[in-house]
């Protein structure tokens, strides 16, 4: 029995259901940011951070700060690159817009390489586009919340090692940490940029980026200042180098709740990478056998850009997401409609992230899928489909 | 009885702490951010700032964004200069000196006005110094958290109206909102910058900024786009009104928990203002006097200079914080060392803020004035003084 009050099931790609021993974290008492007892907590959650992206050079730094999971945008846009300098974004959604959107708001000249709905640019079109000209960074969005594309992540950044080593490979990992593999040292990514309440399971509150060693280096080697303050690496890197060596330090005050949440569902997660992975996948694949046998298509057609934290379908034809989703809250089901422009009014997410999939003792996943089908029914005899 | 584990008593100049019912809201089930529910929340909270800062004219608007307090100096820094223009920071300690970097860092011409330590720049100085160039904005410090003293916000706004009318005013509200009086628009004040976790009573992670009509259509007129995307006024503007309109929007996940907890907290708040204030100056009153009736001075010497939610306390000669803060720990109280760099190992710091001023349950206040007398009585002995 969960000790939360009774509510229907948050089954959306973000924010996602709350693990009961996370929520309760957040009931701590005041403590000072600078106290040895925060302290600690924030240091171990840095390193838990760590854990969570497979890393152990030590080179490689991750940021916790009070913010939402955009902020991580200004973070790499402010530090990794400087004004007129060449950014690659590879868009497959909503999310590779606003991400340059973000860089051009500090100066980088953007090129968007764009892939059709539900696909991602191919090796070869990036390998292309790469060798035009110098880029100082690439971005991909792991999995593009709007569309629920997958991007290769391994793929991309090898091939920009092989064909543009001094390009920073850039990772929007908002809707795809803790449910999709990353390996940041083994993959050699720069910067993974995240927020707390995916898949990792944690309200949200919290930007979290993972940099590379090579990208501190070409943040302190700026000839320009960063374009920020609040989000300037050079002010927060001490910051969190002192808290992961037990050192109080300030530069301006950490969200204490939010990090003892943190603290708690990566304590849960970096028990078992590996094993974490391998369940949301199996999960997903369930989801997607599931939604083929009610005959929904998803945006993304080839299972090898398919997310495994969340699943984009189409509605059968004459149905809109208003057709169907009050049937969903009916059953106690809560699912997301379609966010990409232009196709939002025929498309539906179902978001199978955290605890919802890894809790056995939830049936969060079966009754949804139970629940689609009973409301997809009704939706189309309401028409008369 | 409090809700709360055992504790030490967090007596800081924030964070500080927590109201249960303001604790237990961040235990909320999750809910999409877009959902009716927490739409709900979110434009009560909104319409809650509005009553805190006592405005109620239409064309004022507030901010409540993921981030620390430092992320307001963002938004004033990145939105309402621009590059090559003039600032006139009045610089009371440490948080002068740090908003002032935040405004070159976007490209502002600072001026400080520096006051000796403890005391605040005169009203004859600041009329001085408006008139030798005109300045886009002017940035005071209502209490620096660093050294107690207490700016005169209302007398300042009136000068500026006076001699330099088109400079905006913005006041650093972080340790001042919730415990110091302010009339927003009564003052004709431009920003108030604050945080959620020093007298508003709430967990650290929201920046909360209170602008003016003016200040938004000086944003809105710039020559050049806003320094910050995170911070840009333009994308959380229509994020603001719709959400305070009771209709959801889109820029980033807002942090649902602590927007639940200021919703709480601002309840209880703006249930009397006026009161909130009296109760602030009353405990103040006592407090400073146990302190003189301890032979302790405080950094800023004239009352009018003197903060409402804090003092900042020289020891006697001889004894340094670390000899005191032990023995009111011992005794189940915290305090903060000194801050501000030049005097930081000569003095000490007491919140007295929120609940723990507020509670007539509560005997915060009075615990601490007694385990300051004992500890000091102790440090002394010990150091033979």
């Amino acid at each position: 029995m969960s000790a939360q009050a009774p509510h229907n099931t948050l089954l959306i790609p973000g924010p996602i259901e709350f693990d009961d021993a996370v929520l309760s974290s957040m009931s701590h008492y005041a403590e000072s940011h600078v106290a040895p007892g925060f302290v600690k907590v924030f240091g171990e959650t840095l390193t838990l951070t760590r854990k969570l992206f497979q890393s152990t050079n030590p080179s490689a730094q991750p940021f916790i700060i009070a913010g939402s999971g955009t902020l991580g945008w200004d973070l790499v846009s402010a530090n990794l690159i400087e004004r007129g300098e060449n950014a690659l974004v590879l868009n497959t959604g909503y999310f590779g817009d606003s991400f340059g959107q973000c860089l051009e708001c500090y100066g980088a000249q953007v090129t968007h390489l764009k892939a059709p709905i539900g696909d991602r640019p191919s090796l070869e079109e990036i390998e292309k586009t790469l060798k035009q000209k110098p880029y100082k960074l690439i971005t991909l969005t792991h999995v593009d919340t709007s569309t629920g594309v997958l991007s290769d992540v391994k793929g991309v950044a090898q091939l920009v090692r092989r064909v543009s080593p001094e390009t920073l490979v850039i990772v929007d990992g908002v809707c795809s940490v803790g449910s999709e593999e990353i390996a940041f040292d083994e993959w050699d990514l720069d910067a993974v940029v995240t927020a707390s309440q995916k898949a990792i399971g944690c309200p949200p509150g919290l930007s979290i980026v993972m940099t590379s060693g090579r990208a501190i280096q070409r943040a302190q080697s700026r000839k320009t200042p960063p374009g920020s303050y609040y989000a300037a690496i050079s002010n927060w890197l001490p910051i969190m180098q002192n808290y992961e060596n037990n050192k109080p330090s300030y530069f301006a005050t950490p969200p204490t709740q939010l990090v003892h949440a943190l603290h708690t569902t990566l304590s849960q997660i970096t028990a078992d990478v590996p094993g974490r992975f391998a369940i949301h996948t199996q999960v997903s694949d369930k989801v997607k056998a599931a939604a083929a046998a009610l005959g929904l298509k998803q945006l993304a057609p080839r299972p090898e850009c398919q997310a495994h934290g969340m699943t984009a379908m189409y509605l059968p034809e004459g149905l809109a997401p208003p057709d169907v989703l009050p049937g969903l809250l009916k059953r106690g089901v809560i699912f997301a409609a379609g966010l990409h422009k232009e196709i939002a009014t025929k498309y539906i997410r179902f978001g199978h992230m955290g605890v919802s999939v890894t809790d056995p003792n939830r049936k969060d996943v079966d009754n949804a899928l139970a629940a689609l089908k009973e409301a997809l029914t009704e939706a189309k005899q309401a028409k008369g489909l």
